[in-house]
């Protein structure tokens, strides 16, 4: 695919996934450029007269859908999220293992994810894969930074603290941690390294997310298809 | 033992733990009064000419070594932590696992006390029981309350979010996150507990620490013991 093949895949999937969404819905809103398409369907929805909520999960999905027209509640006031639509830098092609956090932004979007009754990937199809090999973002206090990564060695991964740009030092995620990207080459078993990482002290949260998606609408050249659930 | 006992066994754990100091040994500092004693021991020992650096885990630990004259360095500025003391406010007897966080400090604790590599709990001997039922800690990122409320809940506990005194509102821990003091009763298996709270998203780190203590220094009214390790 081009670029323009790839950014009309990344609509199919948003538009599919937020096609999905019922009158009444609480919808979490994902983070990154195809979960913007699923925001901005969303928002001509809304537009359309469809009664739906939306639960940001970042700074960036709380813009998008200010501009799209969704109205938006806080997670903390909202007592059920009915589905999310969120992105994915790879996944399996069920959708039982996928990593996100490129954007660092995924240790809310965990939360919200697994807080949907149905959690939606959306994707284009370059991002489908039989093994997830993506580095894993690992979100740190920053006093662990030392000690996070001597653990994340110890399980066999390469921890590189995420430099910001336009802004001096490291990244700092909107919950004031790092970011470490952990390349553990080829990841065979994600669920056992998933409860790994989640066990190491210091860590708020990482982007592997294990049997959290229902469904993955992969975006195509020609179309969309919905695999998983 | 009454109040005056009380103090003395937590003096005396406390000391007993600081005498295992090895002169150059870079020494993790717990938070808590019992703790409080163990910094105070180092401080004399500094006094007295031991070479010793303290990891403080927490505003508390760092005024305590301070005022006791323990040099300090930041986690992050060390490459190893010799021997973490730290207390606990429930433990087995082995210290196989301890509940710790009433101060709310435990995710720095847990950092320190991990990293390091021996870690010595110093309790009064209240605090030792043959199971542990003392309500777990939970740091949770602010906007996650109610979704790791209700996963408390799925896991047999109850969630009650932590009042501040001498602030409005709710306690906010060194990292700005929220505490909920979760009781799930009776705990037969602290490490499963552990491992299915280490994976909610939206937990920062909990109070429950498993197979991290090396040995538990135990003072009561006439003198201490160490057990464990």
């Amino acid at each position: 695919m081009d670029d323009a093949q790839v950014e009309r895949a990344k609509r199919r999937a948003g538009e599919s996934a937020a096609e999905t969404v019922d009158d009444g819905d609480v919808v979490g809103l994902g983070t990154g450029s195809t979960a913007a398409h699923a925001i901005r369907a969303l928002g001509a929805a809304v537009d359309a007269g469809r009664d739906v909520v939306g639960v940001a999960t970042s700074h960036q999905s709380r813009a998008v859908a200010r501009e799209a027209g969704v109205p938006l509640q806080p997670l903390a006031a909202v007592s059920r999220v009915d589905v999310a639509v969120d992105g994915a830098d790879e996944t399996l092609p069920d959708g039982r293992a996928l990593v996100k956090g490129g954007g660092a932004a995924h240790a809310r979007e965990k939360v919200v994810d697994a807080a949907a009754d149905r959690f939606l990937a959306v994707v284009d199809e370059r991002k489908v894969v039989e093994t997830l090999s993506h580095p894993v973002p690992v979100e740190v206090l920053p006093p662990a930074r030392s000690a996070v990564a001597a653990r994340v060695a110890s399980l066999g991964g390469e921890a590189t603290l995420r430099e910001a740009v336009r802004k001096d030092g490291p990244v700092v995620t909107d919950n004031g941690s790092l970011v470490f990207d952990c390349d553990f080459g080829v990841v065979d078993d994600p669920e056992r390294l998933a409860t790994a990482l989640s066990a190491v002290p210091g860590v708020v949260e990482h982007g592997l997310f294990v049997g959290l998606a229902d469904a993955v609408h992969v975006g195509g050249p020609d179309g969309v298809r919905v695999t998983g659930g």
